[in-house]
Parts: C-alpha cells; structure tokens; sequence
C-alpha cells in the first residue's frame, strides 16, 4: 500500500513516543509504558483528571482537562507540558467569559476537546443548558476563554469540531443524546458560517452490528486530515449486564462530504484491558479525545480517558492506523449516504 | 382590566363559532357541540385524522392534518374548507419536494404545525431523521411544497414558529426529547436568518409544578401577537399509572424577548372529559395545534387533537383567555429568566 500522509501536517518533533511493543498485537494502537500519565488525586482539591485534550503549542503543549472535584462536579482546567507526558495545572479552574468580557461560567462542564482552527482555538465540553448540551469557547492565547453561543439545543455530548474549515464553514461533529445515561447513539455532522448559527445537519454513522460498538458510538478527537481522508478516532460502546464498556474504533470520513464513512474499522483499535482502564469510577472506559501528529515520521499520539479516573497516552502510525482501518473494513449503507432525510 | 388587543391581527368573520354555554365553567374554554369535527376513517386509506392545523386562506379555510394510515404510519394530508369545520381532504400525502423539485419524502410525518411567515406559509412536523426530530417545509400556493433543511439534530418535537420575524430572525419553539415516549420535556426557543442555520437557543420554560404539566410541556398553536404579549397555547403531560394525560395550559411570553415568560397560568386551559378526548387510540389527549383569530371580535378557535383519534374544536375570547391566564398565573425564575446558560 503506498504510503499514508497528513495533509495541513504539522511537523512535531517532540512528540511523544514508544516505539512498538515485541511480540503479538492484536490492535494498531500500542499504550505507552508509563501509563497513566496522569494518576489520581493530582491536584487540590481534584479527585480524578481524564478525558482530556492536548495540542501542541509554541514549542510545548497545552490542554484542556476535564477535573473531577472532591464535590463530585466535573469541571475544566489548564495544563500544560513540556514533554507531553508530565502535566502541571493551574489550580483555578478555567474562567470562561462572554463576549462583553462578563465572567459566564456553567454550572458544570466536562469531556472537553481541543481542536485549532486557523489561528484561533476552539474549546468544545459537555455542559448543562437545562439539560445535558454541548458548550463551546475560543482562545488565542489560553489566558481569555470566550464562549460561544451553544450550537445545539439539549441534548447532545461528545462534539468535536474539524481542524479546518470545509467548503466555508466550520463542521463539528457531535452525539444527540436523552436525559440519562443514553442507551443509544449516532455520530451526526453540523454546518455553521460563524459559530452562532448552525445547520446542514447530516448523520454520519450509526452504532455498529459489532458488539464493542453495539449500543452507541461517539466522536472522539478531532478529526485527522489525510491523503484517505479524515481520519476518525471514535469510541463505541457495549451493553453488559454489569455497564458499559467503552473501546476506541477507528473510521476514514469523505474528505469533501464527510457525512460519508469509506472505511470503518470493524475491530475495536484499543479496548479495556489494563488495570487503569479496567478499575476506577466507571470501570472499562477508554475515552479518546485528543491526538498529536508527526508529519515528518507519521507518529501519532492519542490521548484517552480510562475508567474516568486516568489520563492514558496510546501510540500508532498513520499507515498502521489507515492500513488497519482499510483492510477490516464493513460498511454499510447508513455509513455511505449522505445522510441527509 | 383593559381590553386585550391582537397586534397584527386579521379580521375573520367568518371565524367558526358558538357562545359559550350557560352554567359552571371552570375553564376559559368551551367546546364546540358537533365535536368532533373530524371521526374515524375519514379518508380512504386513514384511519385517524388528528393533531392537525389550519389557517384562513383566500376566504376559506386549509390546513394540514397528520393522518394515521391504516398500515400505522403517519403522514400529512391537505384539506380544505368553507367553514373550518366540514373539512375535506385530498386523497393523496403531500409531496415534499427539495429545492430542485425532486421529491424529498419523509419516511414518516406527523403533529403537523402550519404558520404563514411574511407572504409564506409554512408547515413544520416530526420526521425520522436518523431518530424522531423536526422537518420543515415552505409553500406559497399549497400545491407546492418545498423542503428547507431540518433545523436541529433528533432528537425533538413539537416545534412551531411564531408568525413574524423578532429582531430580524424567524423564531421557532421546539422541545427536545428521547428516541422513547420521553418522560421529560421543556419548551425551548431558536432564531433564524434564513431557515437554514439556527441558533440563539434559550430555554423559555420548563415543566410545572403542577400535576397536569408536571411530567413535561410542548409547544401547541403558534403563539398569537396580543397587547401582553405572545399567548402561547401549550400542552402539558401528567404522568399517571396508566399513562400519559395531556392538556391545553396557557402562557404569555414577552413580546420582544419570547424566551422571558410573563404570565404561566396555573391551571390547564382545558383537559379531556369528553368521550372523544378520554376514549382512543392514545387516551386523555388533549393536543392544541393551531388557532384561528378574528381581530373584530377578540373570538379565538382552538384545534386540537383528541386521544390520537379526532380532531376537536374550542372556543374563548382573547380577554377571557387573557384574564384566565393573568389571574391565575405563577411564573419561577426557571420561567423569567432569558434562558442561556
């Protein structure tokens, strides 16, 4: 197969990195050794930090962390890193402010993603809008966080937003949801000429026939552009007897439409098998929200949340992931309309 | 108090009507004597016709009506009138076209709203769309329908738009739901520029604390433009042993900022006692989803569906609604706030 590239990559030198593990491997994606990056308890007054979103910035990282306080009210920090892995946090929860520069905080906010797009970064959480809903906020510079208008009634988890704009408008992916614990869920796709008002709304995908995928799925991080197309990495979830289990898929959506699936991954890319991701608040999660890429190596960095108690950091290719995706592919027609009803 | 007066309003004299009964009425609203206007099986191939809306048109009466066919599915059927009340109904669903003029058909469509906007009529139902959510389309000449985007991802129902623009933008009520039966439910509030992308989103109210709402609310008729205010006829659920009971509650919203509740009134407007409204295929349903008004008079004619089998007609007057709904009202701050969270 020819080789895969990033298209827009950015080189990234001090990315994180483990080469592969010896020996038999059954999924693309390899943990890094040192897991969980981030423990328990790691700051005052913050019980757990996971699901979590990091970017590379000006020579070093920076994200966004969903911190679970001691109150049990999840919220978002600030950290940032030199090398990726070790985090240091701003103790003081991230100050969101209206567009008059008013502090407008939510009651709540949580799974937050982190996504650039032109010279400008888009914060995307879970946050409560009389019932569970996306909130959204940008930055330049990562000490002023406006907030947006929130694109979507309630309710809806799991938005991610595309690293650039598609035919003129942003495209942010999310997951409509019910009230609870939603025993159910599709991935759909939202159009918007300036972030206040949104539209073209397209589904995606659907929940999977495989069973790790069975019950729903859910955008992850944010999309990765490639010469195959946007590279997806998801989560799906399984229905047991004892809860959900939470794995990370893969997919390659249409570069131009990508309400459109090409390949998807029939084989879950990771699932719950270590003591982090197994044990914890909500045992068997492994949550993707964020990647750092490579351009000139093909390296690719995904950080997850396990069992909504860790931060996890798991490795792979761009030809390992792409490759893997394409050669176990199973499509179908709801993942090859263009879902649009 | 001051007589209320419509803003915008139209004469319609020949408005269907009756006095309203002598003896006890604890309610602002009284029933038409020939109820049901519409029965079973009005219509080759449907079984049902209820939960349907009409406007005066060209010195008649039209409307659309959710029509149950006899294979269960739902859909929208046109129908026509001298008087609002001896309705007759084209044989054949309405065609939905796209913007092309290729036909665009719901898979299903039901609850039916028709609101004209500036010199366009508009019907606005729910659809599948990947899960139960809103569809939207636009005709001049009700020979022609014209499917515009769908405005919000599903899940949602009972959407209606308000009959003029507000601050240059349509505005729409909406409440979102589940993919079930949805034990839950507030009325929420979204503008548009052009049909296309929507926004703005705020919460307008939530379920009472009465009985009769207490389970969830929906929007019903389109608001009405009065001297007060927005007068929104809604629908409101109890939850009981044996099902669902859903009423007609009255609202009054303010007229520049609808999201800000000015009057709620406490008691129903209106509940199933009558057999057509207790007896059916879904029981104790009382369904409001469109008015007719006459400027002259202050008369008002409500169409509501009746236990998801018939459709039926009551009457009041904008004072005697008004003062109802004044006199009895109580408002939270859930309900008096602008609704952004």
């Amino acid at each position: 197969m020819a080789q895969v590239q990033f298209i827009n990559g950015q080189s990234l030198s001090n990315i994180p990195w483990q080469e592969a593990p010896e020996g038999i491997r059954n999924i693309p994606l390899w943990r890094y050794s040192g897991n969980p990056v981030i423990g328990r308890n790691p700051l005052k007054g913050v019980a757990r930090i996971f699901n979590s979103a990091v970017v590379a910035y000006e020579g070093t990282f920076i994200g966004v962390f969903r911190g679970e306080q001691t109150n049990g009210i999840p919220y978002i920090y600030l950290g940032c890193s030199e090398d990726a892995i070790h985090w240091s946090f701003n103790e003081e929860r991230i100050q969101f402010v209206d567009e008059d520069g008013e502090s407008f905080m939510p009651i709540y906010a949580y799974d937050p993603r982190l996504v650039k797009v032109e010279d400008t970064y888009y914060v995307i959480w879970c946050q409560d809008f009389y019932g569970a809903a996306i909130g959204m906020a940008k930055t330049q510079d990562f000490k002023t966080f406006i907030r947006v208008e929130n694109p979507f009634l309630p309710f809806n988890r799991n938005a991610v937003l595309f690293p650039r704009k598609i035919n003129g408008n942003f495209v942010l992916l999310s997951r409509p949801s019910d009230s609870g614990h939603t025993p159910f869920g599709d991935i759909f796709l939202s159009e918007s000429p300036d972030l206040t008002y949104w539209g073209k709304h397209r589904h995606v995908m659907g929940k999977g026939s495989e069973w790790w995928e069975s019950l729903k799925i859910g955008g992850g991080a944010a999309p990765i552009e490639t010469s195959e197309g946007w590279l997806l990495f998801f989560h799906g979830v399984a229905g047991t007897c004892n809860g959900y289990v939470y794995s990370i898929g893969g997919a390659i959506l249409d570069i131009d439409n990508p309400s459109i699936v090409k390949y998807r991954c029939q084989n879950y890319m990771l699932t719950p098998e270590e003591w982090y991701e197994e044990r914890g608040f909500v045992p068997n999660v492994a949550f993707p929200c964020a990647t750092l890429c490579d351009a000139d190596t093909g390296r690719i960095a995904i950080y997850y949340g396990a069992a909504d108690s860790y931060v996890g950091l798991a490795f792979t290719t761009l030809n390992e992931a792409v490759q893997y995706i394409k050669s176990n592919s199973v499509v179908t027609s709801i993942d090859t309309e263009i879902g649009k009803r």
